[in-house]
């Protein structure tokens, strides 16, 4: 990646040291916005302030659309009221709701407090909005036109009001307040001035509701690779837009989360060296606890077989192999549902299509683990490797064992693949039933099947 | 989300069957390309081709480039020469490329045969980058200025030859071939038409190489939310873009490809459905089985211990939980890392600040576990719901178990923060150092932990 004008945090406090003010300005407002975001966090208060103010107001209230909360909340406390007006008049909508969301209330009230009576009505209106839906995400500066107006009237109005608004690619036809067509600039851009806006846009409008879930606006984005999709309310009224580059901010945060709560972790909101080692603590230590109290149910499950360990051992080294291979088979049905579900391309109604191939796929999958498994066992017995098999023949052990990873491996297809899918119809995250949670349900379910085949083909009870 | 017209593929069927064809054909021409392109994966060829036949010819091209490989591939085998010819004509030369790219060979051959010259040449171009390169999802259907024309000039370029553009929302001013400067339309259209491009363009341009990695583009999108990314060659030649709905593309399947891999399979090409049983195996097998083979040195170490297990067969029924909890910690520090290096938080060379801090996490984290175990341990035992533990004092099977834990949890951080990084500073993908793998070596781990000090507190050997 190319960066032309970029400069070291290093060399920008130096400049600061030096007094060189006017040098620094310079290079300062050659730079785009998101490098000198990443700038700033290196930064102390005193240090940003200085800087900011070098800025041209613009560039200030644009860097303010990429800067992470910690240096936000630093600048906010530190600039004046007229600064605040200043840049909160000069940031798109969207962005302005999105530093607001994340400061605390008192930084909140300063920030509407010195809004025009206008932005501030605006904020308010998109701060309603549930969190994580479409409206939340959403901004209302868009253009638009009325069906009857000619192409030039139309560039002409683009040309005009399209300054202040966050995109101009896409331009929104309304009737009574209501969507009825959605016209792209380079449609407009390649037709006679002449023609009637009517007779170019496209009328099969696809939306969103305010209401629904962000993640539907970035599934929209992803099936049409629009630029912009347009918001609406119950009654088709056109309330807003979301445009690509925050769907794509959307998206980035979506896949961060699900793979987190794959990992069994909360989500933490900022990177990973701004967040604290407490908060990172706290952020793990929940579902580790949960599971490390599950999985006492296997172990005790373990204790029911104790005699059995000790008459053979040798049982319980096949157990790792068994219980991993066991979790990774579910892990892999499981992740599959997860990101089918997050993609839309499987749904719940397609359990029995889903159980059904995954239980082929596990016939497949756990014959070969089983032939290679039942070869090694013998290969290392018969080398001595495993040492010896308490009077047991070496066929036997090889057999139970493969026998119930055979079991195990179908069983653990079957619990991965169902448990996203019930999870996302009773509305819980299906990221949740990944890799941990599968692990530690099949971990039971192998030292049952493993130890009742084993009682039953080895006389040891 | 709202989708207006938008007919069922049952219904599809249907007016085939009646021959209703010029309703269809109405209805067809309605809907959206993205929705046509589904709709076609529930047809058969010879419905596939009475269908793609009833669409104008610039929607029969625009829904190619939303097809699946399969009714790509179905479509390609039963029309006729000239209707290739008119839809590779028509296609955006990235859509174009990216069809022919999942295409086999004789295929392609048929394609470029009945290709214009012109188009022909520059598909052979892109197709000369290195696969996953940025050359290879750009597209050269860009517009560009010369810095000395006018506004009033600029856009009457752009709306004369905007139309078969890829993107007409950003434009490029090139001297010599080289890139000197970028203009937003929307500053474009905002200016007055007698201003120069010189003066209103962006001379800080961000610009990708055509041999980075793709993921450098997304990465680029990703932070400074553009609708497009400019390819150039190693002398800064301007050669093609990216536009903001490929650069989607592919972070959806980079993200897909990382969570596959994270779950030891091997990402699938296609749709969960539209994936074989046999291939689905086939992307599974391969890890299980390594990881099964690498779990044996797992059980070998346990058969070490099975004195120890022969007189305590208690000990064993700590062994799920050690391991779980070991395999759990592991993987959040894992993921942390895998997700870090993918959205380029995180390098290599952060690696001693990243030990430092899990170091840290993993006291807090442990020292919670390791607590609530030693509680759960005097409890279940006081109340007699774990049996009986063979004459040695539960407060030291508590200490022991607890100790171990602590200890496992903190190897895990630490096997599970460093794996990634180093996997990614040599070369290979830092996802496959997740869940599954990190789990199978912290496992290891954990037996020789337990069991050394097991030993080392209860007289059993």
């Amino acid at each position: 990646m190319e960066e032309r004008i970029n400069i070291a945090s290093d060399t920008v406090i130096e400049f600061l040291e030096q007094k060189r003010y006017s040098e620094l300005k310079e290079l300062l407002n050659e730079m785009l916005p998101a490098d000198i975001a990443l700038l700033f966090e290196d930064l102390d208060k005193a240090q940003l302030v200085a800087v900011f103010r070098l800025l041209t107001k613009d560039l200030g209230a644009d860097t303010f659309a990429y800067l992470d909360n910690d240096s936000c909340m630093k600048l906010l406390d530190a600039i004046s009221d007229r600064e605040i007006h200043d840049v909160f008049g000069r940031l798109f909508l969207d962005d302005a709701v999105d530093v607001i969301g994340e400061m605390p209330a008192n930084v909140v009230t300063r920030i509407l407090n010195n809004s025009d009576p206008e932005t501030r009505h605006l904020i308010n209106e998109i701060l309603k909005y549930p969190e994580d839906s479409a409206g939340s995400i959403m901004t209302v500066e868009y253009v638009n036109f009325t069906k009857n107006m000619s192409v030039g009237e139309a560039i002409a109005k683009l040309r005009r009001e399209g300054t202040g608004k966050e995109t101009v690619y896409t331009c929104y036809v309304t009737e009574n307040r209501k969507l009825i067509g959605i016209v792209d600039t380079s449609i407009l851009l390649a037709s006679d001035d002449s023609e009637i806006i009517e007779n170019i846009m496209e009328t099969n409008v696809v939306s969103v509701n305010t209401l629904e879930d962000r993640e539907v606006v970035t599934r929209t984005f992803n099936k049409y690779g629009f630029i912009a999709v347009p918001i609406v309310d119950a009654d088709m009224r056109l309330v807003g837009i979301v445009t690509v580059d925050d769907a794509i901010e959307v998206m980035q945060q979506e896949n961060t989360e699900d793979i987190s709560i794959m990992a069994v972790m909360e989500p933490i909101e900022a990177g990973y060296f701004k967040t604290s080692v407490f908060s990172h603590a706290k952020k793990r230590i929940v579902w580790l606890l949960v599971l490390m109290i599950s999985s006492t149910v296997t172990g005790m499950l373990l204790q029911k077989y104790e005699s059995a360990i000790s008459v053979l051992p040798v049982l319980v080294s096949c157990i790792p192999m068994l219980m991993g291979t066991g979790g990774n088979s579910g892990t892999q049905a499981a992740t599959m549902m997860i990101r089918g579900i997050a993609l839309d391309e499987v749904r719940f109604s397609d359990i029995f299509r889903v159980v059904f191939k995954e239980f082929r796929i596990s016939i497949i999958v756990s014959a070969v683990l089983s032939a290679v498994n039942f070869a090694r066992i013998l290969i290392m017995y018969y080398a001595g490797w495993l040492g010896e098999i308490g009077g047991v023949s070496v066929f036997i052990v090889a057999f139970v064992v493969s026998a119930a990873l055979m079991l195990v491996v179908i069983a653990a297809k079957f619990i991965g693949c169902t448990l996203p899918l019930l999870a996302h119809k009773v509305g819980l995250d299906p990221a949740l039933m990944a890799s941990a949670v599968i692990s530690t349900i099949v971990d039971a379910f192998a030292v049952v099947i493993y130890f009742n085949i084993a009682v039953y083909f080895i006389d040891i009870l």
